[in-house]
């Protein structure tokens, strides 16, 4: 396989992960189709194994790996959610996981990785210190490293989820998942070329990250920025094979306040009673923001992740 | 109907409310079975319309009336989630609907009640305080009185909701649900008589409301007491009627300390990933507390609502 995926990819990688990933549901709301001025899809990714979508890309590239390979392990660098995902995905496998955590990462996050049986090394929170640290660790125990987003079998891995919620709910007419690292975007964008080419894709992506915004405008990546945004699972930097597959698909993208995003994430957990971290939350903020780009729409949001830390909620800040 | 329902009153309100009421899932989780120790079943009814499974109830009363009392209206007292319940069952059937709520009461569930409708009557928080308010009401407006427990068409209708989680899930060894008024304690052990007798149905009930244990234990009812529990919802007095079925049924009662109904709570957001209140956690709660009497069995589980005030979380008190 190579960096770019194909749409086949999406459905390889639904066979693949079968028995291992769950079917989430697909969650609706009178009262928020209601506010939003659509119908609403949301696939409840904060309900799969590790509490985020992650797992699928995750299992879909360990189980990818000849026997040979995956005997050696394997070994990431992760804010939280890919890292928590890889371990269980390492475990279920039965070979080793080493994962590389920058300072600051969400405590219930580094919890959830050793709580899988992952080894956890720290470094500093740059993408260049995450990378050396990598390396360092592969050159140490030979594991295979599998990059949280800029990694063919991940993207195909996290496309499953959009595959699976046009199975249960229909083709939308608008697709919404949040964009950091844009692996889920990617995937997102083979899943409806493999099975709803006619669906828009639209991404929601934080004001204080909004690299893949400028990069599409750009028409080239443009990834010189110092993350600020309360989601911490967007910060990283948009990689280059989604940002080709993103391209090529004309992903729209909506550039979303993190005051927005607290208000959506609040909202969620008042009428949906889901607890969604703030960067699953974006994407519902994405589609309060600007009403009249899915007015009367089927609107499909993937709800990536759930983890949070309750002692720290956004809204008692 | 008398203010004995039968076992077969639960199959005719299920019937009554379907197309109103929504078909709620059934959570599963790895993590939560292996803490527990026994396969947990969770009956997401604080994913139903008004956010519990109240709404159960009251739809089924609502739609019992004939025409000529129902054009009346309905009036009850509820310190939330049965006046909500009440206000959207009356509007599905366009009739008025009136709540006398005692102070104190959950300002998101007040806030729901007025969304679906409802006026609301203010009193004091005594038992005598509520019923005469309510009373005043009748008087004055002609509207009929559909009690939030004490009643045979509301303790049926809450009852389909264990008809359902059977359906979805198959017969449980267990199922255990929270006990304040006794309406979906009682609705639980009739539909258990329909259609799992030999199921077991135990009782999550708080320390600082412990009536119904009490009664049970004596053979009579004992609802002398001023309540002090975190569990808002099961701070009323078991209902004659009520006690009468759990009486006859042999249910058991797991007394809960707030202490640990918190720590469940916690526990399921984390986990679950579901925003539940204290008074649905205190079944959870009973679970951990007692493992002997789960240990290995299917446990069903109803979680009961999912009204919580999201700025004031009980692990911030």
């Amino acid at each position: 396989m190579t960096d770019h995926p194909a749409a086949d990819d999406v459905l390889a990688a639904a066979a693949r992960i079968a028995g291992h990933a769950d079917l989430t549901p697909v969650l609706r709301s009178r009262t928020l189709d209601a506010i939003a001025g659509c119908r609403l899809h949301f696939k409840a990714e904060h309900l799969q194994r590790g509490g985020a979508f992650k797992f699928r890309g995750a299992c879909n590239a360990v189980w990818s790996l000849p026997d040979e390979v995956a005997a050696r392990g394997v070994v990431t660098h992760s804010s939280g959610n890919h890292g928590a995902a890889l371990a269980l995905a390492a475990r279920s496998r039965g070979i080793p996981c080493h994962v590389v955590v920058p300072e600051g990462a969400v405590a219930a996050k580094l919890a959830n990785i050793q709580r899988h049986g992952a080894t956890l090394w720290r470094c500093e929170a740059t993408q260049a210190a995450r990378e050396a640290t990598c390396a360092q660790v592969q050159d140490a125990t030979g594991a295979h490293l599998v990059h949280p987003y800029a990694d063919a079998r991940v993207i195909a891995g996290q496309g499953t989820a959009t595959l699976e919620l046009v199975g249960q709910a229909g083709v939308p007419d608008v697709m919404v998942v949040p964009v950091g690292g844009g692996g889920l975007a990617a995937g997102t964008a083979l899943a409806l070329a493999a099975v709803a080419p006619g669906c828009r894709l639209v991404l929601a992506e934080p004001a204080g990250a909004d690299d893949t915004a400028r990069s599409l405008a750009a028409g080239e990546r443009r990834i010189d920025f110092v993350p600020d945004t309360v989601c911490d699972g967007l910060r990283g930097a948009l990689g280059a094979p989604n940002f080709a597959l993103l391209r090529a698909w004309g992903a729209e993208v909506v550039v979303v306040d993190d005051a927005a995003t607290v208000a959506a994430m609040r909202l969620a957990w008042q009428v949906l009673k889901q607890v969604i971290e703030p960067s699953s939350a974006i994407a519902l903020a994405a589609v309060l923001a600007q009403p009249e780009r899915f007015a009367g729409r089927d609107v499909g949001v993937v709800l990536s992740g759930g983890n949070v830390e309750l002692e720290a909620l956004p809204w008692h800040a």
